[in-house]
C-alpha cells in the first residue's frame, strides 16, 4: 500500500476524496487544520471520518492573527443566501488557505515518504475560490518539483484532486457509491447545532443533493 | 511607502534582507516562525532585530509533529564540521520549511496589503536546501500568480530575494553597510550561550566573515 497525505475537512468534498483513495487501496494519513475557523465542529467531524475509514489523523494547530476572511473574522458576516452564480470571490475566501494547507501536506508527505497528496478540490460548484481551480494545482505541483528533497531524489509527490472537475451532485453520488457516512460531515461555515443552509457551503450541498435526487442523511442526523 | 512582509529567523541573512527592504523604502512588516525548532534564542533576535529597525513583527506559531529534521527532531544529531562543499542535503534540512514560511508570508501580504515579500534566501554559500533556489521562488511565484485573490485582481504579490546571488561574505559586506547590528544576530542551530562554531550555520557564517575581512561582532557579543 502505497502511502499518501489526505486534507480532511470534514466537508463532503474532503470526505470523499478519503474515501476514495482508501478505495484506490492507498494507506491514507489524514491531515486536520485548526485554523482559527468559526467552530470547532468541523475538526471533531473530520476525526469521526478518518476514524470511520480506519485510518489516523494528525490535527495541526496554526494561527492566521492577521485574518483578512470572515471565516476568521467574527466581526464579519457570513453571507446568507448569496447567489450561487455571483461573480467574484467571496468575503469567506481565507488568503493563501489552500497553499498553506498543502504546504504543510508536502511537508508531512515528504516526512513519511508518502508520494501521493489528497485534496478535494473542486472548480464545477464551487466558491470561486482561486486556490480551487486546476491551474492552481498544476503550479503548486511544480513548485513541489523544485523546492522538495525528495524531488531531488527523483521521488515527486503528486497533488492529486479527483473531485476538481464533478458537479456537486456527481460528488454526492460518488460519495454514496463508495459510502461515506455522510451523517458524519460537516459543510456549514456556520457554528449552529444544525447547519445553516444560507451560507454558499450550506447551499452548494443542498444543490447538489437535491440534482443527484438522493436525501442528505446529514439534515436528518443534525436537525 | 508599500508595504513588504518580511521573513525574519534573526540570522545574518534575513536581517540583512530586512535592512535591505527597509532602506529602499519598504514598510516592512516582519514575519518570525516559532516551528518547534531547537531553541528560542532565533526568536528573541528576530524580534529585537525587527525592533531595532523600527519594525512591527508577528510571531506565529506552527508545529510540524512528523518533524523528518535534525532541527526538529531532538534524537537525531546537528552534523558538526561538516565539510562545506558536502554533496547532498544535510539532515537539517527541514521538509518544505520556506514552501510554508512562504505560503504564510503570502496569506500575511494579501491580508494586508503588501506587495512583496522578502526572503533571505541564498543559493551560494549554503546548505544545499532545494528551498533556498531561484529555481524555486520562481515556482514558487508562478504559484502565487495562480492561487491568490489579489493576482485574480491584476496585483501580483512579489517574492523579493536579494541575497540570493551573493556570496557569504558580500553578504556581511552588505549587512556591515547597511548597519544591521550584527551583535543581535543568531544564526547557529544549537541553543547554547554562545554559537557553537561547528554546524553548518556558524561554519557558513565564519567563512562570509573571514572572507569579508570583518570582525562577527555577535561572537564578542555571546562568547
Amino acid at each position: 500500500m502505497s502511502k499518501a497525505v489526505i486534507l480532511l475537512s470534514g466537508g463532503l468534498d474532503s470526505s470523499t476524496t478519503l474515501y476514495h483513495a482508501a478505495f484506490r487501496g492507498h494507506d491514507c494519513h489524514c491531515l486536520i487544520f485548526d485554523y482559527g475557523q468559526r467552530h470547532k465542529k468541523e475538526i471533531i467531524q473530520a476525526k469521526a471520518i478518518a476514524q470511520s475509514r480506519g485510518c489516523q489523523s494528525v490535527c495541526v494547530k496554526i494561527s492566521l492573527p492577521w485574518k483578512g476572511s470572515a471565516l476568521l473574522d467574527f466581526k464579519m458576516a457570513v453571507p446568507q443566501n448569496r447567489a450561487l452564480d455571483a461573480r467574484g470571490v467571496p468575503v469567506t475566501y481565507v488568503p493563501a488557505r489552500n497553499i498553506i494547507f498543502l504546504s504543510f501536506a508536502a511537508s508531512y508527505a515528504e516526512a513519511i515518504g508518502a508520494r501521493s497528496i489528497f485534496i478535494g478540490a473542486n472548480a464545477v460548484d464551487y466558491s470561486g475560490y482561486p486556490d480551487c481551480r486546476p491551474e492552481f494545482i498544476r503550479a503548486f505541483q511544480a513548485m513541489l518539483k523544485r523546492g522538495l528533497k525528495s524531488s531531488l531524489e527523483g521521488k515527486n509527490i503528486k497533488v492529486c484532486t479527483p473531485l476538481i472537475h464533478l458537479s456537486k451532485a456527481q460528488i454526492v453520488k460518488l460519495a454514496v457509491k463508495l459510502e461515506v457516512p455522510l451523517e458524519l460531515t460537516w459543510s456549514c461555515y456556520n457554528a449552529g447545532a444544525a447547519p445553516c443552509g444560507t451560507c454558499d457551503s450550506c447551499r452548494l450541498r443542498a444543490q447538489g443533493f437535491a440534482q443527484a435526487k438522493i436525501v442528505d442523511s446529514a439534515l436528518k442526523a443534525y436537525c
